[in-house]
Parts: C-alpha cells; structure tokens; sequence
C-alpha cells in the first residue's frame, strides 16, 4: 500500500515541478493542462486523475511556494541577532520570492479581487506566519532591554507589515496599481528598508 | 461686466452646493441632473450651461471639496509644534474629510481604477500639500535639533504617507477591498496614530 501512495506522491511531485516551470515561463493564462501532460509525457486523463483542473494544480503549486517561503522565512528570522536584522530578513525573503515568481504571479494580476478562497487561505497562513516570526523577535528584544516594552507585540508587527505593504512606487498619474509592476520591485525593496529603519530606530533624535 | 461675472459666480456656487448635498445624500449613481436642477428651481437647460454633465459637476465639487481640505490642512500643520502634532493634524484631518464625505466618495468606490484625469490631478494636489506642509514641519524639527538631519525631507514624508496609507484593517479572508468600509474608519484612524507615534519615537529604548 505505502509503495503505491510513494509513487502517487512522487507522480505529484513531478507534475507540481513541470506546472511550476510552465506558470513561471508562460504565465497561467497561456498554460494549458495538455501542454503540462506532454511535459511529463503523461496522459491528460492521467494529469486529471491528480488535478480535477488548472486552477486546482496552480493552487497546489501555490501551495508548494509558500511552504518553501514559510521554511525560509522561518529559518532566517531565526539567525537573525534583533528585531531589525529580522524584519530585514522578511522584506528581502518577502522580495526575492516576489522577483523569483513574478510571472506566476499573472494569476494574481488577472484575478486581483476574485482570487480563490484557497489563495486567500494561503496568504492567510503566510501573513500568520510573518507575525509569529516577527512578533516572537519583537519579544526577545524586549527581554533583552532593546526596546520598549509595548502591549501586543503581534499587533504592533502585523501594524507594521501594513506599514510596509503600503509602500509604493508613484506613477506620474498617482494611480495605485494593484499589483506592483516588475520594475518597481526593486525601488519599493529599498524603500521599504528605509521604512523599517525608521520605525525600530524612530526620526527623533 | 464684472457684475455678470459675479452673478454666474454666485449661481455657480450655489449649484455647487446644492449638487454637493444631492451627492453626499444619495451618492453620486442615485444623483440626477433633473433633481440638481430641481433643487435649484432651476431649467435643466440652464444647469447644463454651467456644466456639460454630471461627472464633471462631481469633480467640481471634489475640487472645491479638496480646497477646503487643503486649508484646513495648511491651517493645522501651521499650529502644530512639532512634527508628530503635524502628523497628527494630518491623520486628524484625512479622517474628519473621510468620514464627513463618506456617501460622497461613493464615486470612487463604483470607478475604483477608472477614475478620470481630473480626479488624480486633485488627489496629486492633496498628496503634494501633504508633502510640502509635513516636509516644512520635518525641516523645522530638524533645525531645532529634536529630529535628525534627512537627506530628503520630502521624500521621508512620501514614505511615512504611503506607510499611513497601508494601514488597514483585515477581514476574515484577508482579502484586501480598495476603498476602507465605514465601520473600520474608526480603527484605521487609531492604528495610524499608533504608527506614526513609533515612526516618530522609534520602537527602540
């Protein structure tokens, strides 16, 4: 039974990797499930027998991403020595997966309010994740006298984050993008460093 | 002539403010010109006279809405002795206008990402007076020595705005909506005090 279930697991496995490559390369709208089964010289009826259809298979991609981006984030916040070397840690994680995947992220774009409620789950349990990571960091610099003692520290971190996200790069119109544009990336990533500088050191002198 | 001028002025001005209480009332899609006029006892023909259609009857009482904004602002910052009551008057200001106008904006909620050229270059006016009246104020705690020197005071304050603006408060779904719901005016008002108190002060001891 375990042999057939490893096997299953493995066939998964490889069919998330080439789904992956293909939403990355080509974007979710121009991916279709029969190009996906020849990648992997696979059956369609097969590739549906594990995916009932493509937006379940980006979802489980998705999936997959923010498992591997929790792991790091995790990881880093961990070896970080205070709590601004570890919100330093999350903005870069936080960019580089961001520039990384940028094209998988089409599906965001196309969708923007309508994402599935799986997607929102997602991003739900990264955010979470964030202010666990952050907040026991905002803990640890407070024992050790670093900063103020303040009354919800996962509150103020998820504060924070807002603060960040906020972060923007202005076109000449002042119209807000939903998505940030590609070329912003990078401009926003210093900014938002410059950001959180501020707010564990203050302007004040 | 100068008296045929004053009198349009007048009649201008009252169809302003008769439009202004139509859109705060019933929102800008419930708002007919026939009801403006009406209100005015006034001929729809001579309504249209003074302007084409109702949208840009709506951007101009956004536009005489956004001065009085703009004063108001100038005023409080002026009284302000430091850069954290100036903030403050800000983040004071930005909400009273929000929640007075509420209905008003419905506008922007139905056009979201559509809205016309007119409407951005106000938003730009408002955003660039918030910059320049908060850069002054920053300069000043600067050269009193209470806030230590920037390089660029104007983009500093860009930077804490677009922060102040990232606050938000998060439904169930974490799902972001583009224009902040009535009821969570209250608590975005509190935390962007919360914040720019610690941008101000830092987080650190």
């Amino acid at each position: 039974m375990s042999t057939v279930t490893d096997h299953q697991d493995i066939k998964r496995e490889k069919i998330l990797e080439a789904s992956y490559q293909r939403f990355l390369h080509y974007g979710y709208s121009k991916t279709t499930m029969n190009e996906i089964a020849g990648d992997l010289s696979m059956s369609k009826a097969l590739l549906y027998y594990y995916f009932p259809d493509k937006s379940q298979l980006y979802i489980a991609v998705m999936r997959k991403l923010a498992n591997e981006f929790i792991n790091k984030l995790i990881e880093r916040v961990a070896a970080s020595t205070d709590l601004l070397s570890a919100f330093n840690a999350q903005i870069h994680t936080h960019h580089e997966f961001m520039v990384n995947n940028y094209n998988f992220f089409d599906f965001f774009r196309l969708n923007d309010q309508n994402l599935p409620a799986e997607i929102w789950e997602i991003i739900g349990q990264i955010h979470q994740t964030e202010i666990d990571q952050l907040a026991a960091s905002l803990v640890r610099d407070i024992e050790k006298g670093a900063v103020k003692p303040v009354d919800d520290p996962a509150a103020i971190v998820d504060l924070i984050l807002d603060a960040l996200h906020g972060v923007r790069v202005r076109s000449m119109s002042h119209k807000k993008t939903g998505f940030p544009l590609k070329e912003h990336m990078e401009e926003i990533y210093h900014k938002r460093l410059l950001l959180i500088e501020i707010f564990v050191k203050g302007l004040g002198c």
